[in-house]
């Protein structure tokens, strides 16, 4: 527990505020409907998170905490549970609708839905003819692929928002659907940069939620442990662009817990590192890779990667954060900015007041 | 090695020969195309087969062992290679078919085209872009779902030659092309049962090479080290079967190393277990476990499961081996037969005429 | 969330009371300080437990909740933290002895304090130095050893006493520490059951925390997903005691979490899948294994072992519970009991009495 | 297969000569005996090496090729066996100390003696009682650390020679056994530096065989998949040296199998890889970090390691090698040398002088 922990919403917003306020790139937030809107969604909230200087994002629903998901909830055996759960997605999508979130997107976990492996006992039977029996199931193959656990939902039922509410069976559906990328989710040994290429081949890469992992699913801060393996699936990014001369359409979301950090360095320190090896996957010599794999000269070939990574980016990123108006060493300013003092002493006395646990923080 | 160890080709038919006759369930032998015949198929061999009571089964291309095919066979950068490859790839179905196999099917092993996770350095090029730019690519998603690593692409390309040896771009042959589930390539924790339900479901489960492991490819014994893994993979089947009243089509193939076991023991015991874990999913009461899922109660529904798991199934296996005239122990029948020994002398005494070193096995 | 869950401590006992009912060998709750007792261990709580039955067993220590122990109790950098952890540690020892537990053991969850790999960021400071700087830190290698998380302190510390509450350099500490083998922490594909066999070997072997997984830790029930391999560790048990003649003195516990199953079904069960195991090692034809083994003859020795595996151990475990006079089958007769339904009523009577949320229970 | 392969012993010494020759740090070739020497240990091979510009190194017993060593070699059951092993190994050093390696080691491959998880099936006996039964087989406890599969036994057997070519049981010899950390062996998840801080600590490190890996024991270049991880294992060197004043005595050796690049390009790049990331290591701040563990300042420490990380070490590399009179960029200079298409030209010849298959390579 730490002093600086949010109390309550307004201090979550103020964080992000920082985050942004620091990094010039994370403008937008989370929510989920559940956990910052027990008594349903506050539309003051966005005046709110504009005071701080960001907006609502994502509007997470949440599909797993109430006991009638036991179950399951878009694929419960139970029709009724499966019309809630669809219905509640919906109205999380209509509220970001509301708040004037164009693209709004809900993400829904599909790990609570067709859990992850080992998380059910065997013999629940959640075999081949169930997942077909009910046309509104999520499409099935998503969670074979590893590390891919969750199903960019908001955009698939966004669009079927405008084919009036009606769900249309799986084979329509599947299509639309698209992947959400955990970077710490994916199995042991597994290639995971294999896999992202092979989902922006294919149109489905949704978006990415960012963290690290060295045991399991430990939700360590991204490039932690493994920079080379971030390197590597942005280099699959900028690759794909380079070659095309598209521009992906992707969510960078991140989704990581900070039991011994400070939570506001944290999340800086993050954006900070998902910018530095994004802007190395895009120092790599894409001319040069291309012609040595053309050659199947597998030495330049790595080399050339390797220099991508090896690459000095702080001028790069210097100039970008000069252009942003934010400082040039975002997580320094912050830590001498006084902020964290400032929230631990206001956020001391606000739980005082309202007596709270000063072990308690806002989720 | 061991002094048993098959010479040449017609001591590998006369041991496939051996296990048929003590289990009456393995008619079929496959065979490598480049390895078996390397001055090209000898149509003597199916004389020779049944011969020794057996018939030649799956004829394996081997798009792998020559130079030419280091930098991959039907994806490689050079249109010949790829041509080649796939000319051999039919003419080894064209093979099949000449010797009245009817089903004639190629496997093709993924993992020589697309590596397996490690298998190469990184900087390779295995973006998505390649993937899609040959239609005559197969499939890439297979090999992204783990467990899965080789295509069953005798039945892709049997198929495709109604067609008129014409390939057909990829979003045409998809549909056709089955998956051959090597029951020890997946990750470590991957649930592989609910990957075979969901191939199922797909109708999309070519078959499967048996084999287990502790590490990681060990191709030890099916069923040796994790029998109840096994159990739950053909309980997916007989579930499946059950509940839909229609019989699947599978290619069962074993696909073992046996570094210590003498081998037609190992051979034996293996098809023995097969048998045994097989029987034991068709004796899971599927109504009481339809029944116990229906109320989601998840003690009685695994119990029910279990206690196929637990049966007794040698009556079983020994009516079903009566029926087809073989012992009702084949293993312990097999030792006692006198064949290692007599194999033995004969083939230390070929090795001794032909020159062979006795460290020496044919592959 | 059950109705039938515990709502206090003296349901918990009434759970475990039941539990030893109805399979006659569980006698021993253990507890937890913190959790258990808030404001201090309340002897009448021995009174309590055998009113239900059942006895207090291992009293655990709690140095991970505590703020203080952020950076870690027994190896933290503060020697104050240290002497705090260490004293908690002794007091839960005393008040073991207190109550008459003769061989009174307190688990020491070795990760709270070197943490699991990947629990922490890197550049902790986690190296060589640092772990002997301090003699009273306990022995290093133990956590090294996949699958082995934990120190039985309780036998390490007890022993300790007699040396006048001094606690001696590691080189004395660490042939008196024991280790306690959770079945479900090792990392994937280690060997467990060799690792079981080398620290019965070496005298080192205190105890089993007894669960499963597929994924990670998961805690699912012992032998739910990998049966044989829980008896290939019986099986290492088994076949000491019958080389040796000696009987090995190992603290068998249970430490899973039932997300699903209802509580004290799922405890029978799982103590009689632990008795089916334990059965079924003792039916290993050791005199004909050794033999196999002898001969270097890896198919019968494997067959002897199996043999043992796939015995039907159901008369044997019926006259066991004849002679402690419990159900034959203590599952079945559980649900019939009505037990869980009464609970139910009750506590959520209770429940409404006090004002507690019906989604809360009893850790 | 590749033309510039060695095609005999003095093929690999002129390898081994050029990669000195380019990197200035690799005097010594370590050499099979069985291989190399098939015919008995040729004196005349020690000037062939001087000739090239290298060493003999470390002299590989192989206990493991033999027929005889089927059942295992210091463990098997046989005495006879157990002592034609020792006598091998023993030889190995007597060949080293011969030719005035004074530090003469010699590795077993534990694996082939008690072998890797999955290697066998089981019921192989591996039990603890044999393990202690012979006060001649090596400790066991150093194949249970993961990531650890090997023993320096030269340095065993070495000091072992004092006493007078009488092994001493086991509770002697462990102290003296040093372990060789194969940095591709260790399981997934497995904290490898974490493992090697604490044989540092315990004076138990003897030395790598490098290499990486992404699926299993690939083989592949070391640092070539997870940099970070080689990083944080040469830190804690650095580290411990830093701390101690003391200097390790480690050996480091290149343990990789090169199947897609050329052999002398990859061992040259793999030397200036291990230079790279152990100069990295020896730039991280020690004083900040120490300071700031002690304050328990994570992300300060954190940041403080990662900078070490990042630095650019070319100039300092440059600066080493212009001291050593090699080329400031090994790797370009070699490519640029044509002693690779020289090489290509005189093996080529050699072969078909010989009667030499082109697919054949000297090991």
């Amino acid at each position: 527990m730490q002093a600086a922990a949010a109390v309550d919403l307004e201090d979550k917003l103020q964080d992000a505020g920082a985050t942004h306020a620091f990094t010039g790139v994370t403008p937008a937030v989370a929510v989920h409907v559940l956990w910052d809107f027990p008594q349903g969604f506050d539309a003051g909230v966005v005046r709110l998170a504009k005071k701080h200087g960001v907006k609502i994002g994502a509007i997470n629903p949440n599909v797993f905490q109430d006991q009638c998901y036991k179950w399951g909830s878009v694929t419960n055996r139970d029709p009724a549970i499966r019309a809630k759960a669809v219905g509640h997605i919906l109205d999380c999508i209509e509220i970001g609708r509301g708040h004037g979130q164009p693209e709004s997107l809900a993400v829904v976990h599909r790990r609570h839905e067709l859990p992850r492996p080992g998380r059910r006992p065997p013999a629940e039977g959640l075999g081949g003819g169930r997942l077909q029996e009910d046309p509104r199931s999520p499409p099935p193959q998503h969670d074979h692929a590893p590390g891919v656990q969750a199903l960019r939902a908001g955009l698939l039922l966004h669009r079927l928002l405008r084919l009036g509410r009606q769900l249309r069976p799986v084979q329509v559906v599947r299509p639309r659907a698209k992947v959400l990328v955990d970077t710490g989710h994916h199995l042991a040994a597994c290639n995971i940069e294999q896999i992202v290429a092979w989902l922006i081949s294919e149109g489905m890469l949704g978006g990415f939620h960012f963290n690290d992992r060295k045991y399991a699913d430990d939700d360590l801060e991204v490039g932690s442990i493994d920079p080379y393996q971030a390197f590597r699936i942005f280099s699959e990014i900028a690759g794909y662009e380079w070659e095309t001369g598209r521009d992906l359409d992707i969510a960078y979301m991140i989704d990581q817990s900070h039991n011994l950090e400070p939570k506001v360095q944290a999340m800086i320190r993050t954006v900070c590192r998902v910018q530095e090896l994004f802007a190395k996957s895009l120092c790599v010599d894409r001319e040069a890779l291309a012609a040595a794999q053309a050659k199947e000269d597998v030495i330049l070939a790595e080399e050339t990667l390797r220099a991508g990574f090896h690459m000095d980016v702080t001028p790069l990123l210097a100039a970008v954060r000069k252009k942003l108006g934010v400082p040039a060493e975002p997580l320094w300013a912050f830590r001498e900015s006084g902020y964290e003092a400032r929230a631990a002493a206001e956020r001391t006395a606000k739980r005082k007041a309202l007596g709270i646990s000063e072990d308690a923080s806002y989720a």
